[in-house]
């Protein structure tokens, strides 16, 4: 089941040693090891924007894969230091809330605290445990350990508060979770099970969130930042050069753009900025 | 032929998922894929800087390659995606240019559009064909699946206009390309077949452009930004410290840069700005 | 004994075609090689802090491991290019000083100078020779080729000198040698062995700095732009947020940092400026 691959998911960013050196510790481990880095630049300590990264990209690696999550504000304190594995993914990540959404559609979870000493570098330091715990945990069980040696299993783990989505009527409230790096807007009004057609009071034939829904939609308004928005166009390059639109992203949620522009800068929205969807008339 | 390695190139940047997802996909159609990045801090939609890019790259590459570049502004509208084997290069990307400076040197060419859905993640979407039209592709093709399965053959491909170079007497103007890292300014004029010595009428023993030829050339000059550059060493270490000089750089072609220092800064100069190089006296 | 494992550190940046560039050259000689990245970040130029670079990770990669690195703002002028094998480690790098550190602990060093053309991209040009010498010359290595093959040996090499670490009386002076990406600030004062307890009149129980050590000693202070701090936290999580602290860190050099904030920021801090630690009464 296991394939060898172990993919990376860090703050650490790409300018310091860190990440180069969590892979040279697994290659001492496990020389067949193979790296896929996700990302290294999430925003420094938002574990909320790294359970997103997580979440929208997990489902496309193969069965066996090894997720190395190390967004981790509390390292050195009290916030255990956890492998989960569920179904055919294993993710190693301190217990901070970053797996909340990759676990809410996961099933057969199993929870280890990573405390066996067995498996670390001796000592660990208190302040880089992606080198010292999570990294040989990765590489220990990429080779082959069973979870359970590498620590008690555990009951319950940290989970973060589902996103801020309220739902009043016919309009849905939501949050900027990123900013990528065309300047598109990425919101978490979406496609999570916590906005269902039936919530939003939608016909039954809609099942899910999707531009061609909202074209059709009369009234389908976006606000954000005092601006309404209510063009909508599948992909970028058909809609006008500059002005801001609103689509359905490739991962489902409800995304700001400009065509060959940036709407974070065009409409001055930052991470964390209240969004606005409403379906029909007010 | 085929050796297993996928390079890739785009415009999408660290920070965000989009090439991890890539990755992924390809890995779980073809779990012995390996990877080399050439860069995915291409300017934002800039066709042409990915086509100078991956001309100057892809040649060090071993026969066999797989290149995956996606700088695709046009996604989601009538741009075809496209791969395109040639004697033992294979390139997917979509039918935008941005494979017009290495097509221009390759032999048998045979290409076709990426239409067949069984080789597409299903259902494919308006906004990341990296994921799910070209990665797949990639994929598919590494692992040996004939082109003709992905889609029927294409004649024509959308060629990027030759660069601008024009020719008058022995001045060549040209444009600036790239700047790199270290505040180098790269530009177009040099080891394309569009220049030629004759056209410059110059003696027929120079057979191409080269620092110690305009070394010896009296009255060369780099004419950008109303500024005149004279001086040209074969390498940063040897100009002075701090002052702009010129050179012919290790791919071929006149570059403006400062020993220890940032041309671009200095000279404040920006991509697509005019440059002029005379040999010779006016 | 050889891995295989190809590690790289350059000042080349993420935006150039350069380190994909120099993975070509190697793949094309060596089909089978592997890369992990440290950083492509070190400051353009900056020897030194690639020297620490180096010095802090190269410590945990496998036995076998070729280090290139390629901070070279010597490139085409008298420098020579070298390859150093010491014990289970391999380092291709330009003889400018950046091997000092690592080579400050490792025996059995054997030296030479990378002039064979035969194991060289021909004609290699003036100013990149990260593709021309460097990297044919890891793959070469990677494969099995003789050391003495490449060039002949070396006796001497430029070496950096020391930190600038002054003791007096129970003071020691160091500088800032990188800031990381989450603005923790790193020093030279730590367990490079031209520190040591009996020149800072420790008790003798004490063999290397430590945040315990520090934390238990009286007055023990550290001075850095006229502020003055004398807090000391294990780990990040543990200190009050938003407020300067200091600690040994993970490399077990004195860091000065911001709980969930930038200490380099905070405390305008850049690389190169003086830190002082006292330990015990001025």
């Amino acid at each position: 089941m296991i394939s060898g691959l172990i993919v990376l998911l860090t703050d650490f960013g790409d300018s310091d040693i860190y990440v180069g050196v969590m892979k040279g510790v697994i290659k001492t481990i496990h020389p067949r090891a193979e790296f896929v880095d996700i990302t290294h630049n999430i925003e420094p300590q938002n574990v909320r924007q790294a359970a997103f990264a997580l979440f929208n990209a997990y489902r496309y690696f193969p069965p066996g894969t090894i997720f190395l999550v190390v967004v981790d504000p509390g390292v050195g304190s009290t916030r255990k230091p956890i492998a989960v594995q569920a179904s055919s993914h294993t993710f190693i990540a301190p217990d901070n809330g970053v797996l909340s959404y990759v676990l809410s559609e996961l099933e057969g979870i199993r929870i280890v605290e990573l405390s066996n000493a067995v498996y670390q570098l001796y000592p660990p330091s208190n302040t880089f445990h992606g080198r010292d715990i999570f990294a040989p945990a990765a590489a220990h069980i990429a080779v082959g350990t069973p979870l359970e040696r590498l620590g008690p299993f555990v009951e319950r783990i940290f989970k973060l508060p589902v996103p801020h989505l309220r739902l009043e009527g016919n309009r849905v409230s939501g949050q900027v979770i990123h900013i990528d790096h065309f300047g598109n807007v990425m919101t978490n009004i979406g496609r999570l099970d916590w906005l269902t057609p039936t919530q939003l009071r939608l016909e039954p034939r809609i099942t899910e969130l999707s531009t061609p829904m909202l074209m059709e939609t009369a009234h389908a308004t976006v606000a954000i930042n005092e601006q309404s928005i209510t063009d909508f166009f599948q992909s970028y390059g058909l809609a006008p050069r500059g002005s801001a639109f609103a689509l359905v992203d490739s991962n489902g949620n409800l995304e700001i753009a400009v065509n060959q522009g940036s709407a974070a800068q065009q409409l001055q929205i930052t991470i964390d900025d209240r969004v606005e969807l409403q379906i029909g008339q007010a």
